[in-house]
């Protein structure tokens, strides 16, 4: 049997890591993607470097996508602050600052690219629907969207496979992610989370990223080994 | 009434450039989006910035993505050779070595983002379903699917604006787009059309671009000012 490809985006946060580790559970050979689009800090795609080294993925690329020239995000421009200690209500009421326009939408318009270009036709996406910051682009009516314009958009032969987009991670809840995350063998202490790190990368522990990691780790009863500022 | 603002995507070839003189008669104020993605030649992105300026669009941004690293097409792998002297029929048999995978949905995608971050809902996109080289992400059931796709993926407030993705050229013929050119006030001396000038930045006159940049003129009884290499 022909090995299984699959494009898994990886940002290096728990979400997108675990996802990845689904994947390769599910017999995927992985090619992971990461974007270095002007966040404000590295640790994140150190954090991505890591998670695909350790998981041993076949292929890990960064494409470099300046975002920071369209504005308009906290996690993109330095001159916008970070939410710290939102609620839960808070966070599902409206869409934050730090939400970077169409990021998603870009980011799989790159992933389906590499897909193509590959022969793969499974891409593999972190999103989260339910614990999550408010983000229009995480819905399920979202991906579906998308797959339908995806396989209107490429050279997929008539009646051959079209391409699909998993998002195993979409109903869970962050205690569910965390669980999930120690059953694919992810060691949660690779990936990065915060918004806002300190110089040492630690953790700020009261973004909206944060704040959401936190709970996870809560509700399933598992130590979260990230550093932050307070500790 | 306020300002119509629209983001126009703008190669510097001649229908890209038609559509954006379309969206100025139309009294939009145009932002003019281009990508460096790691073209065979810089002749393009020159004539986008000319175009631009004679245009007078309010602001030309040129975005670097290299689209090189996923390879698989001509445009952007200098080891594949561009295809010469095709006839229509073979153009329209099937997609062609120089598709390059999911190219107008990473456009648009960028597109979209901009659009979003300067608060414009109109995207103005220089496509052709007839006289065109086969490459599936010009179909206007794939404009349709972006679209839908869009309204998912963004902060529209829910009852607003949606966005329009306008696509003027999509159903005329070379001739048509040409002679559509000169009514909104365009050079096409302005314009780049070949996939493979020499280094003199003279056009092929042989690839599926220039061949159908000919018949265009031919067809509209309009002389053609682009430099070729047998002149």
């Amino acid at each position: 049997m022909a090995v299984k490809k699959a494009v898994c985006l990886l940002s290096g946060g728990l979400d997108s890591s675990t996802c990845l580790g689904v994947a390769r559970r599910e017999g995927y050979e992985c090619y992971a993607l990461s974007f270095d689009y002007g966040q404000r800090h590295r640790y994140e795609l150190e954090a991505a470097a890591r998670v695909a080294r350790e998981m041993g993925v076949r292929e890990h690329r960064v494409v470099a996508i300046d975002l920071r020239q369209f504005g308009g995000s906290a996690l993109t421009d330095s001159g916008l602050a970070v939410p710290k200690g939102r609620s839960g209500d808070e966070m599902s009421a409206g869409i934050p600052v730090t939400y970077v326009p169409a990021r998603n939408t870009v980011f799989l318009s790159l992933a389906l690219a590499w897909a193509e270009a590959i022969d793969a036709r499974d891409i593999f996406l972190g999103v989260n629907a339910i614990d999550y910051s408010g983000y229009p682009d995480c819905r399920p009516e979202f991906i579906e969207a998308f797959t339908r314009m995806a396989n209107l958009a490429t050279r997929v032969v008539e009646g051959g496979e079209g391409f699909r987009i998993y998002t195993p991670l979409i109903a869970m809840t962050k205690g569910d992610i965390v669980r999930e995350a120690v059953r694919v063998g992810l060691d949660p202490a690779w990936t990065h989370s915060c918004y806002d790190p300190d110089e040492q990368g630690r953790s700020c522990g009261r973004c909206d990223s944060c704040l959401l990691r936190l709970k996870g780790f809560a509700e399933a009863g598992v130590a979260d080994p990230a550093r932050y500022q307070d500790q």
